[in-house]
């Protein structure tokens, strides 16, 4: 098969399958969502039969313990996608929403409509679930999508396709709206990444490796993150108790994730009263500190920070720890050394929150709350399709809404211009 | 000089700058804008002087007379400038304002804030007065820009950008807030589009093969539209006068501008009832027709059009003509001959109008009026740095919104994620 060619009939299906999902009825495609959730409830053995096929190969195939688990697909999986499903019919359909429609001087009206962005090519790992959760969002944004799962996951994929094919057909949509590349080709992803008339965005989801080598190869635009190297700062003027409960929540409750804090900041004049509870905590933890000169002769267990770990996503049971002299020096260690992700400060002032909150360059800046909360989910968007640190388009969580864009409309009577 | 340096250099400063520009108050801001065209006004002599030098050597050069004219810096420009600088001083700040701030379930507050983009490079052809408009529009919108304008008008930027840096400093910003390239190497416009970690979007204004050059060169994300193949579809249920005043005007009010006609639909229908009347007043204008074959049976003086012309922006006084069976057809053309700048629908019939808005993927669709209202000015944005017909990001006239991005911002009291 020649690769380059099936993808790019992939493409053409998919363009003229977005023509029509994007003027489809809202309830229509709810329809097509429910379907696809009874579908999957009802072929849930066939799922897990087939599912168990991806295991086995991947266990022949040496595939870490993390990577199996992440690939198996169990019961509460499945009924967990089906919950997801239900989600995002119940929310607000984007599309065709009509904002800041008035009157000009000329007598036209302006406004904008909400639209979808076209067909969308979505790049991910092991977890089959990204499967239904990519689909539903890109359908219910009027969006066609074309879907590369990992070549180790592919009965499954091919399985979860099967049964929102059959969603689409039963609410009356074109099964083209969604399609799963069937091949395991790597040549699949290059030729997706560049086929610009036919592609109008692309999301990766995966590991840092799978995003960079996208991006890099890319000509077509990518909503992505690369790292999440996300800041607490612990003000002067913090309330202690606050800080202590954010900051040991933004680091252990759960380390693997985007959102976990990697680097602390502490004011000089209250790190003497702050560091040493922290770092009993921490400790019972089990979490390893890596501070700076000061932090070290605070905290007897610590051991001394690198350049390279400001500049770390730990990812794991580490955290680096800095003293500083006060909101200058923490806003400009986190607008050097932040990925964008997700920055937090603690404190009761009232004018540092205020100036945290305009100068703090990221995606995500919170006051008082820890950086876990950056999350689709807790920002109430119903669901995400990833997180965006970019500075175009959708930036932090994306949701729905990041899948649109806004086109100008104009309603006259005759109005032509002078 | 090493070109490369040099950029990087100016890359540095900008960021550096933007920073500082970006926490700026809005008073400040405009401010700078105040005084920038006082230096401006006051500095009127040196600038024509100045401008002298580029028109003898454009002259020498053996530039033509259309280039020749938009080099020229006359009084009655200079004075356009100072008129465009007070009215963006007007405008609202965008930077900071928060929308949709409100409670979620956990007790969080979410919102949004929207912040500027960062450095803006901004890569021109001979018109100087967009060094002065395009800083203007990034400094308000609180990003640092790097102008890289034409070769030809080398002397002229010169002296606006001294203009623009008095008008900084006595502000009390940073001059290096807006940087001028000095060197007319085409090198340096490579280092520019390419500099990721100091320019965070290109904004090219210019003839189609200067934004195609800079797009197929640029790994930063360009803010861009290539053609403006703008379409009027007259409906069977058009009122004729109005779409015979709206045709005329989309395609004669002016000829060389982006939101010009370059394609008319029409209803069979009515296509009898309006083309003749339509072709009088062409011919009274001396605009060429080209038509389908239906059309050029009801116009004697049209020529057959090709599939050329349906992919072609004249920007002259030529139009194309083709006669469709209704709105379905209408929409199907443009949907794949258009370049998704601007369309418009000529109807009384209020199920085509939804139709039409809903379904046409441009960046401005309209009803009833002349596709000549695409604009920031018209549209209320005060101004405008270009129109886009990207889907991401800004689609349509680019004012400051859409120098801008937005972040999540969340206040809490001490939350953490359970």
């Amino acid at each position: 098969m020649d690769v380059t060619r099936y993808m790019q009939q992939l493409g053409k299906q998919a363009r003229q399958a977005g023509r029509e999902i994007s003027k489809a009825d809202t309830g229509r495609k709810n329809l097509a969502l429910v379907k696809i959730a009874e579908a999957l409830a009802a072929n849930a053995d066939t799922l897990i039969a087939e599912n168990a096929k991806d295991l086995q190969a991947g266990q022949a195939n040496g595939l870490d313990a993390a990577s199996l688990d992440r690939l198996d697909l169990t019961p509460a999986r499945i009924e967990k996608m089906v919950e997801g499903l239900t989600q995002i019919a119940a929310l607000p359909d984007p599309v065709g929403e009509i904002t800041n429609l008035s009157y000009r001087p000329t007598g036209i009206q302006v406004g904008q409509m909400r639209v979808p962005l076209g067909v969308i090519g979505i790049i991910y790992e092991s977890r089959p679930n990204v499967t239904v959760d990519a689909a539903a969002l890109c359908l219910k944004a009027g969006n066609a999508c074309i879907l590369r799962g990992g070549s180790e996951a592919i009965h499954s994929n091919r399985a979860i396709a099967a049964c929102i094919a059959q969603g689409l057909a039963e609410a009356g949509l074109p099964q083209q709206a969604v399609q799963v590349v069937e091949t395991t080709d790597r040549a699949a992803v290059g030729a997706l990444v560049t086929m610009k008339e036919f592609v109008d965005v692309i999301v990766p989801r995966g590991g840092k490796s799978l995003i960079e080598r996208i991006s890099a190869e890319a000509t077509i635009p990518v909503i992505k993150h690369l790292d999440g190297i996300c800041h607490v700062y612990i003000d002067a003027k913090a309330d202690l108790d606050k800080a202590v409960a954010i900051a040991l929540n933004a680091k252990t409750h759960r380390y693997g994730v985007c959102n976990a804090m990697e680097t602390l900041l502490v004011a000089e004049s209250v790190a003497g009263a702050v560091l040493p509870i922290l770092a009993e905590q921490y400790a019972a933890k089990g979490v390893e500190l890596r501070g700076c000169l000061k932090t070290c002769s605070l905290i007897p267990g610590a051991v001394r920070a690198s350049e390279t770990d400001w500049h770390t996503e730990y990812l794991a049971p580490i955290l680096s720890i800095k003293i500083v002299s006060g909101i200058d020096e923490a806003i400009d260690h986190i607008n050097t050394y932040s990925s964008a992700h997700t920055e937090a400060i603690v404190t009761e002032d009232f004018t540092q929150a205020r100036r945290f909150l305009r100068e703090v360059d990221s995606s995500s800046v919170m006051v008082n709350a820890s950086t876990r909360f950056a999350d689709g989910f807790e920002y109430g968007l119903g669901a995400e399709i990833g997180i965006s640190t970019d500075k175009l388009h959708a930036r932090g969580p994306v949701g729905l809404h990041g899948l649109t864009s806004l086109k100008y409309i104009v309603l006259g009577d005759g109005h032509i211009r002078q």
